[in-house]
């Protein structure tokens, strides 16, 4: 062990926290001398539980969403299997549920669109999606998509590659969030919320 | 599973990364939801570094320090077996040695004297302390605690129980930080700063 050096096994775990978006070298040193005071059994059980996570957890076949055994939401049959939701990430789908509004089947996209990190039209998982329209009667694809550049170009490719089928396409509404104040908003979702204006 | 809960084994992976100090439901959610993008080997490795770190990491039982296999401080024999560092944490003795100023040995206390959190001085690990002084030729303690209410309680009560041995009782000093500016500074501090001022 050279001078100034944790111990192997200390730092061998500081090296798999520090993998985790947004945890520098600080922090995942914080989490490793924390994990000094739980007791032994708990941390066992935190090693068993990210064991359990590669054993257990997979994607659904058909939708694209995160499942244990089955999936929750293709196996329901009191969803409404004509509404498609489409997201771009299976996180997403739980903020979904928490708004109980969509009660509807959901599609998670392989990637968004994005040259920068190399992924173009061929990445995002087109075909699995266009398989949904062969087992189901979908009537209407929502495109919740980010309101980034990638979420964008991906919505406009959606639209292209669904064209010609006789479904209603749509996408999430850009405006205000609730709450926010006009002085707080950006130029551009102003003016979005502008054109998107409803009487009232 | 109800509805908008996260399957088992996910939910279960989140509520150990909620467990960390500072870490909340987002970010323990996000946490979990970031290993969905890692390898499953890299995972499985993440699992066996804190199955691992239950196994070979604990303390030195003469001077509190993290070891792995043997104490590395205790068992250098290049180190100043006169000069005792007194810490709070195990964590503190790495800052101590990036310094490179400290050639002395290093003795980690188990609490601060802590009155809210239920910790007296019976919690400190003071015969701990003493024991060292029966095995090396200490001359002098330097007492490297936070800057904090409890740790000046327990420097205090560190300095009583040293006396009559003849050592050294040594404190850090309190004082600007460096690269700091002075409107920046509290006025404890300043106060601090300026009682302790030096000739110059």
């Amino acid at each position: 062990m050279s001078f100034n050096q944790y111990p192997d096994s200390l730092e061998r775990l500081i090296s798999f926290f520090k993998k985790l978006t947004g945890v520098g070298k600080k922090t995942a040193e914080r989490y490793a001398f924390e994990l000094l005071e739980w007791k032994k059994n708990e941390i066992l059980s935190f090693s068993k539980s990210l064991h359990d996570f590669t054993e257990k957890i997979s994607r659904c076949s058909t939708c694209n969403c995160i499942i244990e055994k089955q999936c929750f939401f293709c196996t329901d049959d009191k969803r409404d299997t004509s509404i498609l939701c489409v997201l771009s990430a299976a996180k997403d789908v739980y903020f979904f549920e928490n708004t109980n509004m969509h009660k509807g089947l959901y599609h998670v996209l392989d990637h968004l669109i994005n040259p920068i990190e190399g992924k173009g039209p061929g990445d995002i998982g087109i075909n699995k999606l266009l398989q949904r329209f062969e087992k189901a009667p979908i009537k209407e694809v929502i495109i919740a998509l980010d309101a980034t550049l990638e979420a964008d170009a991906t919505a406009l490719y959606l639209k292209k590659a669904l064209e010609g089928k006789d479904i209603a396409i749509s996408r999430l509404a850009f405006g205000i969030p609730l709450g926010s104040m006009l002085e707080q908003v950006d130029e551009g979702t102003l003016t979005k919320a502008l054109l998107g204006r409803s009487s009232f």
